[in-house]
């Protein structure tokens, strides 16, 4: 059978990893803290029925909906995510400059086929998103990981690794990153801007949690300090209004987006103008500050029960970190317990059957580093689920000392 | 600022034929004979919305259709393809090895993923379809034309261009072509599965169209005859239910799905769960066969009212031809009219404003060859305008002899 082309082969790892990563996710005797989903409570569903028994009527936006559509996406939707999510956020842009596209993996591909050639390096977090890696390496570009803290990508080892690898991409998730909830400080998110202009690098701000946050401030992205065009936004809609729906955008200077257009075109022509009137409207409407107050407050008390229940019932010495937002806690574990091996009895013991993502997928660096860490998700599990499924998952913990 | 990948040079050219295919299109006075849209009457506009009403409920499907779904696609979408639209043409197969894509331009974006590297060949029609070419460039392929005639690609020519040029691919489009109308013969399709498996190459066949027939008999597809897996089978909703939906598949043995599997991850994840709930329940209500009635008798009266009209007022000398489906029809012109410079005349002259598409567009193999044809699109104009418009641009072209 004729031969796969070189692309398939050095995406092997990683697609491995994700095959891995679906098949954990369809025990629905699990309480599962892997996917990270959202809640359905957090899905609007009666609004989207309202809406579409509202518009699909030959005389409203039904035939747009269903007609063929413009490369850039539905216009009333890039201005609502122009005034809705970006001017209150600090960016400034034009409807021009944004490319609606099918979720927001779609942004990483159009922009790896906009710069990406075989060999190039990217900077990513150590640890970062594995779907983001695993196009990386699609495009048979070469991974190299840069040290993070608590505040996020370090500058010094960033710049350390700019200078050693001469990379072409720094692709940084600045606001409770995935995996680990970690937020960019303000300081590094203006630094990491400056770097990329400097050294004439494509930063990639891939930012889908930035809208759901719990507690503390708003920080301004990275776009909002980039002067030379170099950062490149990219967002989904699958956390703020549904991932079924696959919306996403990308935002970028008017070179980019011009590229960006081919990109889409070659790629599936354009997103579902169905979805989009619907989403469109869905701001139209007014519907999205009570919708997001409302998602907010379900998953704020999601993450606190999940921290208390975390300090609670994980051995003392565990690491966590409290996630200003997003969907996911980190944690890292003490006394040589291995959360790959750990997860098959985790998920299978019928006492516990409890899953997470181990911590070792998330390491492009490889070597089994992270292999004591895992990812926690509670966005998609009701409270009193998280308070049973972590005392249980604790308890095995414990039992492994 | 940063370089662009070597890609986005060799898509160039095609990229900026389309970027003007995409201007040309927007100016509603035009009576537009060059888009390849459904007519909007075809559009189920109506169901959708009882479908919408129905199921977007928490105790139906809405919670399934708003939330992350399957990479694969929706299990009932697969199966209504497979039992509803693949079955009734002789072609076997298991839900499995259907992949649901982001609109019919999708799967071959995806087997370029799988196949492709920079320097390859893929064998075309001559003519093509010129956004298929597109990705083909994006992907740093060399495309090689092959003669057709009215039975479609000719197989001398082919098995000559296999031999001469090692292919990796042969992109074919057998039915009602894009932008010719043409079929291939049912003798060529199993000679051309054959030579798939013999030399060892993939075929990729391209059949958006093949469910819109108004005369004559359906032929089975490439893939009837594939005994190797050499024919990965393309296809779209685009005709028979929706381009706005943007839904199409791909067809491959299990190898092949496989990997499919991964570049789709690779790409957005999956398709949106929205859009497939609502086709899916289009199938399993029953409204298919209904519908494809209405639309098929709609387009074969606009088929035969353009046939008439430019039988009527295009030059005696015109060769057009007869198409048994889909929604194009292409004529070849005669005395030197050079349907690139005659476009502008056309679509901007008041007494004219009549739009096509310029034949040389479609020839990948370039040199000014087609630039006496043109692409002829039926499906979007009432048969009222259709006589206008061919009327105007046929007195057009006769004051050109």
């Amino acid at each position: 059978m004729a031969k796969f082309a070189q692309r398939m082969k050095t995406m092997e790892k990683s697609a491995l990893a994700i095959r891995n990563l679906f098949g954990a996710m369809n025990d629905p005797e699990i309480i599962s803290f892997g996917g990270g989903a959202p809640a359905k409570e957090a899905l609007p569903i009666d609004i989207i029925r309202e809406i579409t028994n509202e518009v699909m009527r030959t005389d409203k936006r039904g035939v747009e909906a269903l007609q063929y559509g413009n490369v850039m996406g539905l216009m009333d939707l890039r201005e609502a995510i122009l005034h809705e999510l970006l001017a209150p956020k600090g960016v400034k842009g034009k409807v021009d400059n944004i490319l609606i596209t099918n979720g927001g993996l779609e942004p990483i591909n159009l922009t790896c086929q906009l710069y990406v050639d075989p060999g190039d390096v990217i900077l990513v977090e150590s640890p970062t998103f594995v779907q983001a890696v695993e196009i990386f390496e699609m495009f048979q570009a070469k991974c190299i990981a840069v040290d993070m803290d608590d505040n996020g990508m370090v500058p010094e080892d960033l710049e350390a690794k700019i200078l050693k690898y001469k990379p072409k991409m720094i692709y940084v998730i600045p606001t409770f990153q995935n995996p680990t909830g970690r937020t960019l400080s303000l300081d590094r998110r203006q630094k990491i801007a400056e770097l990329g202009s400097n050294y004439d690098i494509i930063i990639l701000e891939d930012d889908p949690y930035r809208d759901i946050r719990y507690s503390g401030k708003d920080l301004l992205p990275i776009k909002a300090f980039d002067k030379t065009g170099h950062t490149i936004m990219a967002n989904s809609f699958s956390k703020i209004f549904s991932p079924g729906s696959r919306l996403g955008y990308v935002l970028a200077n008017d070179e980019v987006t011009a590229k960006l257009f081919d990109a889409k075109t070659a790629t599936n022509s354009h997103t579902s103008t169905l979805v989009q009137v619907i989403c469109a409207e869905f701001f139209k409407r007014g519907y999205y500050p009570a919708h997001l107050k409302k998602i907010c407050d379900l998953y704020r008390e999601r993450r606190d029960t999940m921290i208390e229940c975390i300090d609670e019932f994980f051995p003392k010495e565990t690491k966590r970190i409290f996630p200003d937002g997003g969907l996911f806690t980190w944690a890292e574990l003490p006394g040589g317990i291995n959360t790959t091996e750990l997860l098959i009895e985790s998920s299978t013991n019928p006492e516990v059957k409890v899953s997470y993502v181990a911590g070792e997928s998330f390491f492009a660096e490889g070597g089994g580093k992270g292999n004591n860490c895992m990812r926690i998700s509670f966005g998609g599990v009701t409270p009193d689920r998280i308070r049973i499924g972590i005392e249980k998952l604790g308890n095995l913990l414990s039992s492994k000392l």
